[in-house]
């Protein structure tokens, strides 16, 4: 990774959709309580309760940040009385060094937020690091390809991690099983593409219906039932040509999908082979950690 | 990682402490709501309710396995009636191939279950995962050295991230900030550590007391003042060496912890220079997940 | 209302999908938390507790079951005990004196259960009544046209309105504001059809991109930008003809909807008309209870 | 209905007691959840995030106001910066295109808003509304009679629709089976209505105990025993009448209740004849919604 | 207190009514959290997983047993197959030595519920024993006084602690503000009692109106007015006899409550006085824990 | 107890440690649900909403003040235009009569709040009470003592009961089974303490591991096996002061416990013979409420 990640923002540059506040409530309410339940922080206790400071939350890598508003809400849950200000918002690439907030207050309650502040913002930043990533990777390819998700999210933080996904410049799979209909192998037994295409169409009116093709021949059948997006699995560069060249043979609209074990080095192949749309798991389930420290300068603490 | 895994269990043969169970259903409950909310799986509405098949969970590379109570509960909340045998449990050691467990019924339910079952098991047999190639690679530098987890852990996911530590042969350090004291730098504005860990003795009787040290001075004074553990943060090799002599000079049976940065290269190093203890927030917050997935049998589903 | 209402089931034969179970354990245990906090059903208490009953679940009037996984998890969660036989399932026609199902155990368990079971049952197969309704209404005028419902759902009780819907034979339009596009006239300051279209198709590809039109020229843009659904708000017969029309004409495969004040006098009009869809919102805000009873034998209750 | 409903307040002049905050606050939650997760409003994200809007909330009908709290609740937990000025407090008559209440601030967070505040306050508003009619019905007839709900309400809303039957002027039966005893036929298996009445005075000390009458002689029985209501089912006005009479010529004070089928129609008749107590569960079971609106100015939207 | 309290049971020799199962669930599901998370019970884990015993909970000294529900739920929570022999129900009366419940299965899982459960047992019995002192010193002075209870409940356990009076014999106040009227002197600003009162029986139709009385005109008052109790708050003998006689005096069946500071000494003086009912903060508020505890069979624990 | 408690602060003057916000928002919410819902305060509703008071929160006897924050909480939850002057913190001594807070604002609030504050005020205080007069106690015999509490804490309560015992000025023991280990002798079927203790250390590095110990040799053991903590069970005087020089001979830094059965007049002897730590269940299972009560002045209630 380089310090190159751009600002992505969205159409009009506006900011991508912000996570629901209810879910980040919750989950910083459930990361508090982990960490603070029953007797609080100790160590915190041992630091005269009159003792203030400003203290920077700093990148030590280069970056995209996500998780902004989880970290508002820990400072805001573990002490109402903290000041914050914000300097680089969910979206905004930092290098190392760059200072993403500022917190002032009492010594105490920003030692006790630290760690659940941080672990919100390492984690959330570190999806859409890695969402900017295959973003720019993809870009000069085929500025057209969209990376996106999928549903193979930490369980309890998908609304969060959708929205990091978001922050960097990624898009949005299917949010759930209730959303959208996604036909797999597992699902065939005993019914044609054909069939599950039209009974989707049927039951489901207007929503999107995948089909996940291992063949050339699945394509061309699920675009003839009206399928609004055909995902190629673990299929080669050729393949993957081949079917581009089917659908737009067919007079479709379907969207292509690549799916499956897409990496960085592949994902600019398979956007210029004519991807529409690459989903890759490893952005929500495998990206590591963004590096942030809180950083206490050197003269800080004094009694208020 | 390679296949030569061994199954690492706790004293005495016993398997290691699981998660407690409320965590367990709060967790499964969170996420089953997070993909079926409101509408169920619109997808597994196309197939037959008659449907029944029997399905392997299966490995698809070598690792660690952690989870299965999540995956269980999972089950049992998506349909009661699904008959499930376990081949691995927490702690087990697979191959590619191997079957981790065996899940019958109504297909409809295996399918509406899958993602969230392997969204926990891969998370969480990533943790183990880590944890054991960690815990393998300082037991020949140094038997006696453990691998600890940190507070660096997934949101709403700490108890059950620190058991799969566990089952990957590993050791937890503080389970949140009200179990024990860790005096860092930003707690020392203006008391000495000796002054600390004298007053934390003081409030928190009997507790561990780790004092986090960056010169060979602080661990002198710590272990003066009764640390019961002294955490050496991103010591070099010599300087570690150092201080496991200072502290044994001493008399002390203080504990030495080796935290910050340290690899699957480097931890050896730093066990053979006798480290009792080696954190790795990497465990937690950055294990890749393991690779599983359902295979469903090339003549499955029938009319039941 | 009539008694011809028919058994309408979905494609195939099977029944229709089931609201997840956690909304319905969830929705009950506050239902029955409502009734039953602090102290419990006072007036059960006067019953001696070996009094033992079986007791019928009688529809008084003809119309549409739905809410069985409410009632079977409101006897569940009063008394594990009690025996429950389940004769109309969800999407089941029945008559007045129709027994719905029989539940045996302890009188006073089952008196406890009572208005709690009946509030889900009579709400949710009200539900069901009025789109069976709507449904048989429109059959004979365009067998393709369906029924959907809207997100004018009575709060918190969304997942299980329309499941009712299901067990009617409607269909469900979108779930959420989460799961697609329904762009209404309040979010077209400052942009128009055509933009917000590709806008969504760019920012949520492959979802459903929904256009309310109150006029033809509004039609024929958001279908030349490729809407998925247009809603004609408020249209009359002669204008939903018309745009069914202008749909046809620009070989696109968008469906129609029509919305706004449809009754069941209009509705097969609408279906005459050519609507591939009609979304009634009264489905799930203005339906009536169904009039359904707990019948106690004249020799019930005796010691057990 | 007519525009003719008037204002009903509580005695004093005051307004009617509000729902319990807690059960507002966490209705909202949940009908917030259910609308926005796990992506948010797809929709508003096509919206500029600097467009401002003021918006009205309009009655299309006449009816009477309910749910304010729910409203507030829903802004307010959707973006604290929103102001809101609410013209029609709870209880407030209002004709068609009475403003309700006015909301100014993003657009983007008045539209996500905006179905979950009408879903509230149509609903309650529906609610109260029915109820004004009732109360506006029996006063000619005779000013002491009380129109009353009952527990056949809408599962997990029981709070918040008895609010709004105090809105409307009605008042409220007991609140659930931990408040009042109430013998029914049901109950009465094995012990006669004075065994009943004499054991729920001895064990609930103090509270109504109302007993379900569907004949002269039980009514006689009842009052002997001394109970505070005596509940008349289904019976016609002549029974009412004489039951009445032989309430007042026992001396007693227990108040009489009629129930069971009671419409607009007869109400009037049934306090004509000395009903003390009038309960309709239609009020909360049955109440059709009222049709609110959103309505933004011509020139509305704008970039802040 | 001495070994004599006698098993005091609700008429007809049934038990007295359960505390409502979701309350016990949900605060065993609460106590558990407590005490298991994160990491669950360290000190199990050094027990072998396949050590089994049976334990039984003895009581140590006499009292009267309450909480039989809440300690089958923490064994049902903690481990699905811990076989629980129940011996003495809630309202039981035990000796020192009595076993109440016999529980076995694996040692660990015994141990881990054990402080859970005697945490619940102990309290709830302590409360019932206390009760049980109260019903016991009254019933020879005045056999148709009952005690009750007041709000002054332990946060969070209501439901439990008023179940647990009935246990002991006693009866239970209003159970929450929302359902009855208990006019007290901080609520008559700017209003008599006469007002309190009518309008109170206007406002709630149906339920106790119980008026605080500090003076006997005060009592002439408020049951002039209809209420349905008067409480007697700290009054001397003289003045309760005064009291109960002008009430006689009137023709009125309103209940006298003594109420204040009544302790096991003075209730049974003003039951002889004729107060109908005495409530007692202390009953929830201060009863001392009941004694008892786990014993483990000398030879316990084997291997499986 | 007599009025001579002294305000016991923490080391350097600053108050100690308050209970987890989370615990404290939780805890109200739920204290108030069970008191408001689901009609709220009817008596409540019989005061003008237009009357205002001011009234004071006073204590009728001497004791310690703990539980500000959930009264805080109380008054924030119920009507956030309320305003607390608070007067005494947690650990303030407080005599009779004395304020420890007023509260301002409209009365049918204030009157809404009073029973749960005080019920939180009242049992807290009583716990810091019990605490301190403990402390008292044993303070001037060996000021080094120190008193503990016990896992005997109230299910939902451990949070804000071990706040309490810090007001009080006594220290808390293991929060959880999760936080230390404690070996019990029903844990050592089959293994010596020994063993138990060198697994406990190898499993649970650095935390505490405490033994129960009834026999002196049973101390040796533990002593010599690195015990961090003996803890004497029940044991005499002349027992406890030979363990104590037992472990000061072996030259271990052990911390040594007495706990079982101590009482105010034994625990200044037992600290005398040497105690560092004396556990007293009692603190949290069977202190008595304090008596405090909200105190409007005669004048109180105005038109607003």
């Amino acid at each position: 990774m380089t310090a190159s990640l751009d600002r992505q923002v969205s159409i009009d540059g506006d900011p991508p959709l912000d996570p629901p506040g209810g879910a980040v409530a919750d989950a910083v309410g459930r990361a508090l309580a982990e960490d603070l339940l029953p007797l609080g922080d100790l160590t915190a206790s041992l630091i005269p309760g009159s003792t203030v400071a400003t203290v920077g939350i700093v990148s030590r890598v280069p970056g995209v940040i996500a998780g902004r508003a989880c970290a508002l809400a820990t400072f805001e849950q573990v002490d109402q009385s903290l000041q914050v200000t914000w300097a680089a918002g969910d979206g905004a690439a930092v290098s190392p060094g760059d200072v993403v907030a500022t917190v002032s207050g009492t010594l105490r309650s920003i030692l006790t937020a630290e760690r659940t502040t941080l672990n919100f913002l390492g984690h959330l930043s570190g999806v859409a690091t890695l969402t900017r990533r295959y973003v720019e990777a993809v870009r000069a390819a085929n500025p057209s390809t969209r990376i996106l998700d999928t549903r193979k999210t930490t369980p309890g933080l998908r609304a969060l991690e959708k929205a990091a996904v978001r922050a960097g410049g990624g898009h949005n799979h299917r949010g759930s099983l209730s959303e959208a209909v996604l036909v797999k192998d597992n699902h065939l037994g005993g019914i044609s593409i054909t069939e599950a295409v039209e009974r989707a169409k049927r039951l489901w009116p207007g929503r999107m219906v995948e089909v996940e093709c291992d063949r050339t021949d699945q394509v061309i059948e699920a675009v003839a039932a009206g399928a609004t997006v055909v995902m190629l699995d673990n299929m080669g560069l050729d393949q993957v040509a081949e079917c581009v060249a089917l659908v737009a043979a067919a007079g479709s609209d379907a969207l292509v999908e690549v799916s499956g074990g897409v990496t960085l080095a592949t994902a600019p192949l398979m956007a210029a082979a004519g991807a529409d749309l690459i989903s890759v798991g490893a952005l929500t389930h495998s990206a590591p950690v963004l590096d942030l420290g809180f950083d206490l300068p050197a003269d800080a603490g004094g009694m208020g």
